[in-house]
């Protein structure tokens, strides 16, 4: 299948940025459980790697491949460090605006793909899941869905606590990160502040899925999203189920994430 | 510079074609020496490798990216083996149609770039010095131009002697490559039967840059072959200079040679 | 996890040849199931593609990176092309001696990998299964086991019919491969040929696990080398499973064959 | 020639690390100018890029391969970002231990290279150039050598202005990379410091190369830097040449720093 890696000059983050991709160009229609997917242009799906994560780990321990072919999406895995995905505010540092804006623009203008927001989605695992979420949120217009799996919505934990407990993450590295944790639920950081903004504007919110495996440690904070989600009767669809914080539960909720997304899309 | 590389099914040699690219899309101004070439989109240019090589020797060795941000060009380096970028003539051994229609095809499609014959151009060394000219001979609607270097144009010496004398490719090696050596001058193997087939046609023939060290043991065949092109009063330069078969020589009359191509795409 | 692709100058196939590789060197214990693997040094696996296959398709379609992981292996993933890693006899076509010897010894030298026979197991899918079979019994000092999982054991039907029916290789590539299809069962194409000469020295004899879908078209030539290594009273293993020829299958009985070859090695 | 990319796990940095690499194993003895390097075990060079820069420019358009061959040198270019090669402090942060003894340990892991102090050099440019003199005279256990090439020598004006006037760096990230602007001069981000600190030891300093263009912006700061290894007496060669901050400098450039740290191992 069509696969590779590339870098470029990244304005919003001021280096070259690495992204490894597959392109459902060459699929042989043997391979394809359902062809109604090849009877539209193919979509696109930006997927985000966890903390300490690297563009290859949705191809070689996740199947990146396999759901382009079985979904016809083009799929793009940037390397964008530790950083959240989050925007510093400064020019070098802005991560969201580099997985949310200039990632898609620049695949738009090389390959053709990220062309419209409704055929554009986001996802992500873990630090990707909040990253998934915190891009679609800031970026509506963007991405029509994303795919939270396993997200580390740690800003409730750091805000309350100032540390994250059970994370590998040093406590420098969190406030480096997400700054002064008093103002965190206050700020853009926060998705729930995003989904606001969102509403505010009266033009459609991204579809969100989320899903979390009954004995990952970010449990709690995930229902807690979800459960700001039903408050705000916003279309999502949350899933548990049994599984931890591994490749076992992202590929099967990748999968099923992809396919109630593109399926509303059908409609 | 933006770069990277892929891989995709290819039919034609039925095999996951590998090749690198360098991209002028995020080039930064004050590099480039005439910017003129950027009042223009950017062209495109196939680079090809020698015996024994790969899709990264224009990188690593040569001046892929000098001359992608120079010339404003998007380069194409595919990894083809010792094929000689000829067609056996059954699918899965058709080098010349890989590189003269597939991978240009599968580049517009992916890229957009090889998009007309006027602004594509094929280059090469040595083996894909002789690939260079047999291609844009052999696909003249493709290419514009072609910029032929120490080309091995060994096959005046196979028809003569059934073999290679000076060169590192076994006697096994050659029959495969090149067939019955009574054949190849009358077989589309020989440049000069393409170019009397594209005489033939009435439509334009690529122009032709030729340049060899006085120091190379190809002198005599690319003397040759000048002396055909001047017989037939083709539009084609062909320079002589001191040196060697290495990349002091490739480096400098691959920038002289694409002077030249796109000086003339120019007026 | 540890992973990298690189390429050198490999004098066997006169090529730049490129593999990618998996290094068990930086696992996080906790993701391992059976830590005993890692009370030895790591083991080396070459895993070899199928027809117009390349060394990626066992990292992104396959589990090279698991297997790693829980076996505690430096895995090897070489491109050859569709040469069913055959030596064609002349230096630049000798793709055996190439993924049998010169490519083990290389890696010795660079990563101190494929050290001795009894921690290299050499595995494959399809062209490769059967290359891995091949390679094997064609250098007994070299490989302890193969893992040989849906081999094309095409030499049978080539050798009655001089044809491949279910194969995508047109009838020149057969012969290109394969030569005079009268001559393959006696010569060293053939594994029973290379079985008697190993079973002649004295030595050794590599471990042999096979496994086939009950769906897939090379069940009876499978079943056929079963039978062969019945009657020679083989230390092999032989499983057929419900199955085709795709990535569920391999993926599924990769596992199984180095759950059986790693046992071995324990004992 | 041989030459690839990796990645890993390091824990200094929270990250998997990528490099790139060029290994003279497989070189042909007739492109090699001075053969007395290859009666010598093969060297260890890590060169290092500058502000926005990665892993590959040392080889698209730097002469990485080209020293690799001439001086029998294997080649190791990480891509760490706009770290400044500095240690932020705390884990997953800490970019001069990445370079100064995570890199070079895993190396010699892997690899068997950076296997002593003694057949160690360190070089960069810009960025990287300060991050090769940083990194020597902070582990001066590791490296013998370091080319330091148009420098980056801002610690200076940031010092003394609080930024950096004319470089492309956000007062933010000068900010975020340095610390407190007062501090600088007394810290470990001070060359001089280092210094300090090796000569106390009683221990061999790194010898040092230094080069800058005569139209290069950074030239005070470098010839500062000079005056002070000057009345040091220590063990350095500093050279200006016409030349800007580009490509054409530190190519040439480099090549005199390796003969000139080369010939003294020699000795």
């Amino acid at each position: 299948m069509a696969s590779g890696r590339m870098e470029f000059h990244a304005d919003t983050i001021m280096q070259h940025a690495n992204f490894s991709f597959v392109l459902p160009n060459d699929v042989e229609m043997e391979e394809v459980r359902d062809k109604r997917y090849y009877q539209r242009p193919a979509g696109s799906l930006i997927l985000l790697h966890g903390l300490t994560g690297t563009d290859t780990d949705w191809l070689f321990g996740g199947v990146a491949q396999q759901v382009a072919i079985q979904y016809n999406l083009a799929v793009f895995m940037p390397t964008t460090g530790n950083s959240f995905y989050l925007d510093k505010g400064y020019r070098g540092g802005n991560f969201a605006s580099f997985v949310g804006e200039e990632l898609p623009d620049y695949i738009r203008k090389v390959f053709g793909y990220c062309e419209s927001r409704e055929t554009t989605i986001i996802g992500g695992l873990s630090m990707g899941g909040f990253g998934a979420l915190h891009t679609a949120l800031a970026f509506p217009d963007r991405f029509s869905s994303c795919i939270a799996l396993s997200s580390a919505l740690a800003l409730y934990e750091i805000a309350e606590t100032g540390r994250r407990s059970k994370s590998v993450m040093p406590q420098e590295m969190v406030r480096d990160v997400f700054g002064d944790p008093k103002k965190i639920l206050d700020s853009e950081i926060n998705p729930e502040v995003l989904y606001q903004k969102c509403k505010a504007r009266k033009k459609p919110v991204p579809r969100i899925y989320m899903a979390i495996g009954t004995e990952d440690s970010l449990l709690e904070s995930n229902r807690r999203f979800r459960d700001y989600l039903e408050g705000e009767k916003a279309e999502y669809c949350y899933e548990e189920g049994p599984g931890k914080h591994d490749w076992f539960f992202w590929n099967q909720y990748l999968d099923r994430g992809l396919s109630w997304a593109l399926a509303k899309d059908r409609k």
